[in-house]
């Protein structure tokens, strides 16, 4: 059950004017179901990314890097869940390539106006023929308003589709912005999550838009962790489709330019959070923010080494505040010269302990209060500087061991 | 289930001359089991240990340290169970320090000859009368004989006593030595293990014991994780008694120091990967060995990314052969320039990847036919130079979830 996490209703959704979303059912895995999503993108669109930093990354990734790099503007995105394409060697490169032909032969476009995207399960052939074979069925279905449908088509073991919305005014005309995402195990991302695409309709100079991908990532996907394990396929995609009525922003410096990344973050962060409420067998909702570091990479460190806890985690699914667990998780995060006696606990508003060790005025009823919600702030204080980070997690359950041994079977 | 672990039979423990061992009941947190331990060492012997790296340690790592580097000799160890006396402030180093005085008192020995060691929950007070009342009962069953009731007493998730023996002749004359460990949870030393203890009756320099230690925990204790979580505690110590008739060892690198090593080595190995075999939950017993490095480091990277990847642990669990994951915790080991094309993957004797892609002649069968054994090497070929390193570890169970979240109940 994910945590405080419902299916957004399509009708909140909004259109990105200048962009088409069709899904069709290629049997990639399994019968039955939509597993492939085309997004199809009006002339004009600017289209930033980012990617996993897994060495192993998947085909579809280096092929994308490859689109990306290339120049070429891009008319479409083809996403297949079912099959990673990872661990395919040159075959996988072949395979990825041939989607991009083959979606773009239909669209009029070269293959390198197609970025391909690929889930679900590592080193096993792509059956490219059968998803090539889905691709007419795919752009006939393709509407502005199909987000909801591309948010569930994408889905591998996630519960709830992820879609947001959010629309402003923003350089004198109201600018949409429409995401969707997916989880829900492997999620550690470093560069973007396992699958990420945001739209708007924002006048923007299409050179800004990989930064603004970079920096959204960096302060939304980078900052959630279910198991620590970084995918091998993790994308995060931005199209700025250049509708919109907006003074064109030329700078995310500017006013317009922060209040779109603003609106963008707002939607990034939702997506993001998403996927931990859905992380496989997650139970509880936890951030994580350290505060009072030297630097804020050494808050990010002592963050990741509390959400990476196996014995945090466990502790948060059995609502036990076995809390000393997170005390050792700073302990061994990496901070060369960390000073125990410095460091506070907080677990929301209760004082757990006070410059290394058990605050005198703690009380375990009050921390099993807090262990007992669905949703929890762990706040440690490291006393040694003014930085600060934050990272949102979940906990450790049965069903996550349940999940990942019966995958694929 | 441990894998493959019995507890040893306690007539195939050799005593160690020059160390009496005795056991009590102090109820530190349960009453009726055996919970306190003390060594007694004779005058003469050599003391070395080393500590865990974590920044959080416990108030007895601290002591022992200050303890041994004060260079007064070493006449006594005590030990509790229940109780970790970590996160404890001031009040805990206070705690340490009277367990120290009170067993010395009683030894005629100043408290800085005692080295404190305790193992348990995290962040609860030490019951230190408790423990002071129980040495007199500890040192009256101190024997020669009582490794095997000493590895008992030190255990907490522990399911199976660790205890083993080795015996050589060296420079002339019999060395006896034997060993204790505990693990089961909150493993991945840095430094050394939860705790472990070993004795030798070896003539060797007092002052090449410490460096003696430090090896042997190198390529013992640091080699093996469970969880990934470094403990609060972790200490390893090795007491030379030098009662053996060998002739004295004044180098480790001289025939006869490296005969000891080797000995103790062996020892040290077995205490170490017992407390993977008798990890929280572990059902599978996993050697992973990374070659083909252009350092031991980068090896040693990969391969504890393999061993603590939560996905890579439930495959193995599951008995899948998802063997995707294996290489994907590869590709995000943090080696900057690794190619993926350069990387085989062998699970015993199955090749089931060849430069980066699954091996045209892997069977799935195969791989399944490995997986459902209880123990299992990965082997992973990087292609990039002539170094190695191997770690132990074991699967990711329900047990472990149900063990760590019901620990304190």
């Amino acid at each position: 059950m994910p945590v405080n996490l419902m299916a957004t209703d399509p009708s909140q959704l909004f259109a990105v004017a200048g962009m088409r979303i069709g899904v069709a059912e290629a049997g990639v895995r399994k019968a039955g179901r939509k597993d492939v999503t085309v997004f199809l993108l009006d002339e004009g669109a600017s289209v930033g990314g980012v990617f996993t930093q897994n060495r192993f990354c998947a085909a579809p990734v280096q092929v994308c890097r490859q689109h990306l790099r290339g120049g070429q503007p891009i008319g479409a995105l083809v996403v297949n869940t079912g099959n990673a394409n990872a661990g395919t060697g040159q075959a996988g490169l072949d395979h990825a390539r041939q989607t991009c032909a083959a979606l773009g032969a239909q669209l009029r476009l070269p293959a390198e106006a197609v970025l391909p995207f690929s889930t679900g399960v590592i080193m096993e052939p792509l059956p490219v023929e059968r998803i090539v074979a889905a691709l007419p069925a795919a752009i006939a279905d393709a509407q502005p308003a199909h987000w909801a449908r591309a948010a569930e088509a994408i889905m591998t073991t996630d519960t709830v589709p992820k879609a947001f919305s959010a629309r402003a005014t923003i350089g004198g005309a109201p600018v949409t912005v429409t995401g969707i995402s997916k989880g829900a195990g492997m999620i550690r991302p470093n560069m973007a999550t396992m699958l990420g695409f945001m739209g708007t309709d924002a006048r923007i100079a299409p050179t800004l838009v990989n930064r603004l991908a970079a920096e959204l990532a960096e302060a939304s996907f980078n900052r959630v962790t279910v198991d620590g394990d970084t995918s091998t396929n993790d994308s995060f995609v931005v199209v700025a489709t250049q509708k919109a009525g907006n003074a064109p922003i030329d700078s995310l410096d500017s006013p317009d330019g922060q209040a779109l990344k603003a609106l963008m973050l707002g939607v990034a962060r939702q997506l993001a959070q998403a996927i931990v409420r859905d992380g496989e067998g997650a139970t509880k909702f936890i951030t994580i923010a350290v505060e009072g570091g030297k630097t804020v990479e050494e808050c990010r460190k002592a963050a990741y080494a509390i959400a990476h806890s196996p014995l945090v985690k466990t502790a948060f699914f059995a609502s036990d505040p076995n809390l000393g667990r997170i005390l050792a998780a700073v302990g061994y995060a990496g901070i060369a010269d960390l000073d125990q006696t410095g460091i506070d606990l907080y677990l929301d508003d209760v004082h757990v302990a006070r410059r290394g060790g058990r605050h005198p005025g703690y009380r375990e009823a009050d921390g099993q209060r807090v262990m007992r919600q669905a949703e929890i702030t762990v706040r440690v204080l490291l006393g040694r500087g003014t930085a600060s980070d934050t990272v949102w997690t979940c906990d450790l359950s049965h069903e996550y061991v349940r999940i990942n041994a019966d995958y694929r079977s």
